[in-house]
């Protein structure tokens, strides 16, 4: 049994976009409005920097019981206990994250075709990210925009709780929720956005308004 | 108790300079030449590729009972069941690497100056990697050279084994060993050298001539 989890309003972070507010002051924002889960993403950082972000946002996050996800650094998230990790396909399996964390780790996977499905090992994996629903600049390695078609298909062939991602804006959150998102996953959203608590709730609500019952 | 290991003639792999002839084709020549130990280092690569690597060179390794030490990856060398890792200032700390790894494990860390040293817990780890001896364009993040010079001032001051680094030469081989390293890290004498067994067998018999009693 892994940690308990809530997809609703997933933020990932991007140095970049976080730089000119700080990181744990984005993150606290978006929490503030209602973010549900957080994943640090910081691909050039190194090891000992991205351990320091990590403990100052598990810090910040402990007190609202909200779970901190490491991208890819499955030796990062030991190292501060966070609460799981976010795997993509290139990155180390999810059953080799299972074992080095543990039963209670949450293990999510990015998917981002049927073919990536079939190669894909689900059965370590609590969550899945599919996307990108969009083109987005934010990921450089990320694939081909799939559409709220190609979220469907996946849709239809995976039975875990599955996240949208990929360019996703409040217009986009009907399609993807009828698709049978459980949640919407955000970088520029929430992190660009103006006023990151009111963008947060904005999204949420309508998260949960177009939310399959 | 960590598995033995010999700093003789250290063995760290580069990409650019593997990829003509081949990362296992290079090791496989370089431990025919005498390599006692190697690393391998590929900053760039994602995890699932430096993990298949890893394996591919496990496999290579195992008959000659050599460690594989992975850098920085702490999580690739529990996923590969490699015998140890190599950490820098900027990676996550020894400790980490111990309670991730268990007390097998072959934790090394890379110091560059007395003022590193200081910063340091050497506790959890097992030998050091003193330089750049010679400034080197292999590592874009190492400090500035330190010389032999340099090296005789943390030969002083660390009782653990020393591997000096940092564009490594057969001409330097004497002062390094005098300044009182176990043996010699080389990324392009041995990566880069037309003929990787020659050059290892060559460099094996100077640091052994050298070598303090």
């Amino acid at each position: 049994m892994s940690h308990p989890f809530d997809l609703t309003l997933y933020l990932v972070t991007d140095p970049r976009q976080t730089a000119a507010r700080g990181l744990s002051e984005t993150v606290e924002q978006a929490v503030a409005g209602g973010a549900t889960i957080v994943q640090l993403r910081d691909p050039d950082a190194k090891g000992r920097a991205l351990a320091e972000q990590a403990r100052a946002l598990l810090t910040l996050l402990k007190p609202h019981n909200i779970p901190l996800i490491i991208n890819d650094r499955v030796d990062v998230a030991a190292a501060v206990g966070a609460q799981g990790v976010h795997l993509g396909q290139d990155d180390l399996a999810p059953a080799v994250a299972r074992a080095i964390l543990g039963r209670e780790a949450i293990v999510g996977l990015s998917i981002g075709s049927v073919e990536e499905l079939a190669a894909s090992d689900l059965g370590p994996v609590d969550y899945v990210g599919c996307g990108p629903v969009n083109a987005t600049g934010t990921k450089g390695d990320a694939g081909g925009a799939i559409g709220v078609a190609g979220l469907n298909d996946l849709r239809a062939r995976i039975q875990l709780p599955m996240v949208a991602i990929g360019g996703l804006k409040g217009e986009d959150v009907q399609g993807v929720m009828e698709a049978g998102a459980d949640g919407i996953a955000v970088v520029s959203a929430l992190c660009a956005a103006p006023d990151v608590a009111a963008a947060a709730r904005a999204l949420k609500a309508s998260v949960l308004e177009f939310r399959r019952p």
